[in-house]
């Protein structure tokens, strides 16, 4: 393969490409809490969309299995490198190209941070609204997941958010899908395709986001219950209500102490109330106008006192801040206190009390311990799991995936089912779209160089080798079971 | 085809099939401008999605060609039948099956309209948000099309308030695409690739769509402006202003008095005002606080008198409501003055006043009559054009919509491409998109049957057969210019 790497460093220059101990740490994970870092052939880093496109086209000639590389932030593996193949890094490619304030766009590198873009948005009034929570994440990552995050409840998620995109197509060839147009019925919306494909269909090398005004006012409430079920039946009444929230979170109580007490924050909720508390809602409300954005936040702590709370807290502007950026820590905080696993399973809002329940019970009889928090006005659950035996983990996982399906849900609302959650996802989806997939991927990728192992592909490298604990399939070969209905 | 008909009277009943002079002359276009009607090998009703499959089965099996049809109002040729074909109709799966208020979501058939839906709805104090103007639009119309319409500048188009579809591919297959779920990163999002696919992927059996709260209060405001440019231009500082509204439209002056005649309305601007006026900015407000909407409209009408307006007119409720509905009808208004064709261009907000001016300078060049509305907060034009020869019209056309594509956009916004604008399609998109579009295409209907002759199909019964005026490849054989890189 010493030939692939000189191949690849006339592409982009030898600093540029890495391989063998040269290879970063870094680069052999992202932050999936499964699985194992692996070191590919090459990591390679091009400059623009021309050096992407020559990559393709060697990689696609020689066949060599292609993981692209944003932050390495996600959690569920895309990422995560293939010993016999290449990863596509482009954290060089970390250009704003554009901020576009009559038409409320901006073009961006797939490398661009939220960080970086939200720091160069502050100027002009306007904000790009996805938060997953994670700004050290890249728009091309944020693109593969379809990344979602707290302000999905008002904004939606990454695909309601990016306009057009950049695409290279295994073999090199460059597309433009999509523009800084709103609307369009002109043929098949390749950029709603390629959001959420992690990687799978063509490598990004551009996105359009859309832009929206930055609202200078905040309202925070916080409301303790006493069962998660409650808190979980709240979320339809606040909706219904006609309230736009900025945020509308849950977290129970043990999630609550811990992204608290790693803050270091206080909320000023008496320990009396605490005591009694299972869960909280966390609603935030904005606005250009504070007078009208604190009478909502009266609104909407008066209606929240007749949905069961314990009581309601409007929070001085400072702790719903803090409060916020806490949450936004949620996963650190698990990982840290040795979470085995996150899922973050999706179902229907209504059907959230139920699932919640559901998801309790199983974790009674299988022995796991389970935090959550998670995104309720969207339905949105993240569960960290506490339970280190692979297998019985595998089990627990498999049921509460089902219960989502079973209430009318999916295996992940936004993390993407990458490496990790693919053996959930094809036993539990329905055979005829998997291969419906499959199908599409042909058209894009021929000789499935891209995303090896990830979503359902089980192709060349395709990503089992050692990196997926306790599974099925976790033989290192090219077949696996799904590989047969290929 | 007597064996046809016979196999389909055998799924559906006899009374549900209709060949030769049966069929009526309803079931031969739609109400696009150009194209003639066409008579099919035969109509099928289905009761079911059972009964969809087995017609899927059966088409697919003999290779003929299906041409789904909602209600027929599209203005592309979409629905228009193809001699060799047979057309599917869904005004029989015409079943509200759900509405779920705890999930803001409504289950229904394709052939449901938005008129049946509205009124099902309004007791729930919910409203799927999508309108078109064409209140007697299906559902599944609605999806295949992708329609938009003056509302989407505040909750956008088709694709961003449908959930899942149920899917019926070539061979009968069923699937189910997403849910009552507004979040999923679980796998490729087929409800986003068959909404705008106007009939070319699969058929659509089934829609789950998003609900929001329904607004009790809205204000109108009115104002005229000197030039088309200067109306186009008051939309950036409009939405940067952060107003958010229902509705922001433009209608040039002909128009504003084609439409206000046909609908008998004085909405009280004086003459000496109209006679200055080339064109008007209409907004609409909307909130569940009267006190909130009032003051934003008056807030609005401030900011839009300091963009150039000659006046700004907050209308009564009764005039703002007429002309809503009077702007809907601008359709049959152009129609019954006789205009030629229709056409409906999208491109970035910001590049409209130079757009508008172009489009004015082409139709000097061409000769051609354009009489202009739309739905300006989203870049999307409207054009009536009077002009009857063919080849003359056609040249205009193409230089109209060569001149949204330099401008960033592309040749429709939500009418979509049918069969009527598929030459202007073909001839300015990047042939490298339409060959992956129909790579994509073959990974659902690999035997050609759906759709024949729109978007880019130019398989079985390509449904150039005397259906496109002026066309280069109307010699009705299937080998239009496109079926070479097949």
């Amino acid at each position: 393969m010493t030939g692939l790497v000189e191949q690849l460093a006339s592409i982009v220059g030898a600093l540029n490409v890495s391989a063998g101990a040269a290879i970063a740490p870094d680069d052999t994970h992202d932050e999936a809490l499964t699985g194992h870092p692996a070191t590919p052939l090459a990591v390679v880093r091009p400059a623009c969309t021309a050096e992407v496109s020559r990559i393709l086209a060697v990689a696609d000639e020689c066949r060599v299995p292609v993981v692209a590389r944003g932050s390495g932030t996600g959690l569920s593996g895309a990422s995560r490198p293939v010993p016999d193949g290449i990863v596509v890094a482009f954290d060089r490619m970390n250009r704003i190209l554009e901020i576009d304030t009559a038409n409320h766009a901006a073009v961006v590198e797939p490398g661009v941070t939220l960080t970086q873009l939200d720091e160069a948005l502050q100027p002009s009034g306007l904000v790009y609204a996805v938060y997953p929570g994670e700004m050290g994440g890249s728009l091309g990552g944020n693109v593969a997941t379809n990344a979602g995050g707290m302000r999905a409840v008002r904004y939606g998620v990454t695909r309601h958010n990016v306009l057009g995109l950049e695409l290279v197509l295994p073999g090199g060839q460059v597309l433009q899908s999509g523009g800084k147009y709103v609307k369009s019925s002109s043929g098949y919306d390749l950029t709603q395709l390629v959001i959420g494909s992690e990687g799978t269909l063509a490598l990004v090398t551009g996105v359009t986001v859309k832009l929206v005004p930055r609202m200078a006012h905040t309202a925070t409430l916080l409301a303790p219950f006493d069962t998660l079920e409650a808190v979980a039946g709240a979320v339809g009444p606040v909706l219904a209500s006609g309230a736009t929230p900025l945020i509308l979170e849950y977290l129970d109580a043990l999630a609550m102490e811990g992204i608290t007490r790693a803050a270091g924050l206080d909320l000023g909720v008496p320990a009396t109330v605490r005591s009694g508390a299972t869960a909280y809602l966390v609603l935030v409300l904005e606005g250009s106008d504070p007078g009208r954005v604190d009478a909502d936040a009266e609104a909407a702590a008066s209606l929240v006192a007749t949905l069961g709370a314990l009581d309601v807290y409007i929070l001085p502007p400072a702790a719903g801040g803090a409060l916020v950026t806490a949450r936004e820590r949620a996963f650190f905080v698990s990982r840290a206190a040795g979470a085995d696993d996150i899922v973050d399973t999706v179902v229907p809002r209504g059907a959230l009390p139920a699932y919640l329940a559901r998801t309790a019970t199983l974790a009674a009889e299988h022995g796991a311990l389970v935090s959550g928090c998670g995104h309720v006005g969207d339905g949105n659950v993240h569960l960290s799991v506490f339970l280190a035996d692979p297998h019985r983990r595998r089990a627990f996982l498999r049921a509460v995936f089902e219960a989502a399906r079973d209430a009318g849900g999916a295996v992940s609302g936004e993390h993407g089912i990458g490496v990790d959650k693919r053996e959930y996802f094809l036993d539990l989806e329905d055979p005829a779209k998997v291969a419906l997939m499959r199908r599409i991927k042909a058209a894009f990728d021929p000789h499935d160089i891209l995303g090896p192992g990830r979503i359902f592909s089980g192709g060349a490298g395709s990503g089992d080798a050692g990196t997926s604990e306790g599974a099925s399939s976790g033989d290192g070969t090219h077949s696996g079971p799904e590989a047969v209905t290929r």
